[in-house]
């Protein structure tokens, strides 16, 4: 049987290029993303036409039972999830304290703490039988400081990074790698930075700083350290890294 | 009409020896706490023994409301709110990922984080219009860093921090104080480390540690330190803090 | 015998400024700084003038045995010294790598770290045997994190910082009290500010955000945590904290 | 021409490791290391032995000008320098503040924060010219948090980790990628380790914690990574990220 690589929120910029990397080294890939069941569809074809192997899924992470489900059925139909990558975004734009809604400030905590949450107790036990596993987690620069604007983001994703270290710090002996991966910077991608902007300013900020100024982050070459990350040996583990264009600066520094 | 210190979270332990603080330099107290009416009474009358002014609430934080109604009255019978302490712990005990239920983890983050978001939705406007506001929050190690048997405390103390910068952020610049508490190491509280512990380990620790060992946190010592928060200039801001014993090490040494 | 408070770097700024607070409350200041014998004979006698008693010495701290005999001298001639106060600075504003020399990158180490390392040889000891004592040592933004043209000063400062954490380490539990102060922001000081930014360039600052608007850090107010700083119980001592104006992002937000 | 991975600490550990790995994809490695000369050969001629190209120097790095004349030798007589790997440690074991001499925190200082600064002066101009380079900074725990006897060493690595933020911020528009590795953990490093606890403590934990049980830091594992950094696409650069072992719990968490 394959080992399989679950990806959580497999939209067209990191999720479906992690897919694609992992299926490209023998994982059966398993794509779920909530809504665009046609784009879904077409990062599964592509990844087969390449020679690779992978099945597509909607999944609403926010709805009751939805990631636990979907564990059980790929593990019992599929194959053993070696490695998940949770990659759901929380970002809901800049909004004023008073333009966020309790709805929108509960529904960040749903999507980005939570939903690992849940998929973390339903994969660790199914990991530590095996002894080995390896949980990816996309995260975003508002875990390491709150900014204007960002107050459900930064708690949500603030909650996400210290799960992600109480996680590491229960399994990690036990052969589950816990990775916290800090995307720094904006992402060259038409699901997420592309539906925020509208399709003009985010063609318009390709041509000035991505495409060949290498100014965003290309999901392609992040995929390529998500792999590393996931191959490392037991002996030498990361827990946390940054990824940022090289011409951007750092949160630290901005 | 006395400035209004609001305590929510006013058990024996830290909140009600802040509350006592404020009030003895002049504010009028007001201490919420979710159960345990004759303490809160033993709390309010031991103020006005003292000869200051307090007034004493049961309020369940986790409620629909509760927040949002108990400030809408306070502002409206009693005076303007000055001063915010959110003093909620959020701890559940050591509890390995498969022990945390759905429902203790997502309890952990409507009393840690969304708590606290709801009060700053209510109170910041006020605030701004007043132009000045403080709003202490106390907060725990596990804002810091995840560890093991720590998932619903960290995910909801690191929301929590989180949020803390992202109010601050927007709200600092408009005359609004707010300070991030970080209350690294065990409280001589019987409300908290003496319910969690149970009274006979309390008060054995409290004779080994504590007491003229000076090595739990004497919660009319913490008060001060609120107090003197308060109290900076606005050209001199702390947002962040650490406060623990002498004898104990910091979170980052053990 | 009065307890001494020990200034090392006591310019206009948050030195003097301390040293008064202190002087204020029964203290001997002892007030060093490098150069300006006539700055440093103002700071001492209008300290007098408001009945405080106080004593001032040039010491140029880069130089061997400087700090080592004046701690000496101070312990057998003024009394014992119950806070240090490390307030050196080592910003030689912004400066590209290459026109970093080895000289000034050196100097900055020696000024910011190994000084501090000095004192803490000195003193420590003592303050052992005493069973008490507070350094208090200020920080800047750069101890944080480093950015453009901050190679020395960022060098500097991060081991100063750690250099205090180690400090902590060995030494709380014997009580004394080690506090890391990150001044997060531009301080209204003639010395320092005023001397980098040249007197017109100060005063145009001073009046578009300094002043009545409170934008710069007032050394008086910086002053006041100081002091509440030396006074905490050892129940609840802080070992860092951070100060800047409310008008100003911090560090994290830009 | 072959490109040039220039190794500055190339013990039997991580060094020559990581010298290895480059030189198995093309690089002629550069081997550095300030005694052993013959342990430096082996180190060469192993390499070459698997087909590599490398050469191996001694370089006492605290000497004036070692660094210097080495890097202008390296690029006139063997090739551009694409990858500098700056190794030293400046571990002195545990110490406390009273048996740390004057000397021995200075050297920390000289091995892990100025002689990475030297290197930086040296290459960074070529690298720019060349729009390309990448310096990989091994460091430690002591870089992230101070701790008991570790005064030289937290000062030390605390400089180093600040400044290679600061390199960073001026140097990563331009081309240069700079990284700071964070070995969270006892490498198995006979050169190292292996010095430090004596031969026979050292092969007992290596049969305890490392060997089969994968407890102990694998030179050869952590340099995957090292190379993988090096290869990271421009659009997506690591700054800092930490390795240990699964079986190690991280800084934060002891």
């Amino acid at each position: 049987m394959q080992p399989v690589c679950l990806v959580i929120g497999a939209g067209a910029g990191i999720g479906s290029n992690v897919a694609r990397r992992f299926a490209s080294e023998g994982y059966h890939a398993v794509l779920c993303r909530r809504t665009d069941e046609e784009g879904l569809k077409k990062s599964v074809t592509s990844i087969e036409r390449e020679g690779g192997s992978a099945s597509g899924f909607l999944l609403n992470a926010v709805e009751p039972d939805s990631i636990e489900d979907r564990i059980a059925d790929v593990e019992a139909n599929i194959g053993p999830i070696e490695v998940v990558v949770y990659n759901l975004g929380a970002q809901i734009g800049n909004r004023a304290l008073t333009d966020t809604t309790y709805k929108a400030f509960e529904r960040g905590w749903r999507m980005a703490t939570f939903g690992l949450f849940r998929v973390a107790t339903s994969v660790c036990p199914l990991m530590v039988k095996r002894g080995k596993g390896t949980i990816l987690v996309t995260s975003a620069t508002a875990a390491m400081r709150g900014n204007k604007e960002q107050h459900s983001h930064a708690a949500a994703m603030g909650g996400r990074r210290m799960l992600c270290q109480s996680l590491n710090a229960e399994f990690s002996g036990k052969g589950i790698h816990v990775v916290h991966i800090l995307i720094d910077g904006s992402v060259d991608a038409p699901d997420t930075l592309g539906k925020m902007l509208g399709p003009e300013a985010f063609q318009k900020l390709r041509e000035e700083r991505g495409l060949e100024h290498d100014g965003l982050l290309l999901p392609a070459k992040i995929a390529e350290t998500y792999f590393h990350l996931a191959q490392q040996h037991r002996s030498a583990w990361t827990h946390e890294l940054d990824l940022r264009a090289f011409s951007d600066l750092p949160w630290w520094n901005h």
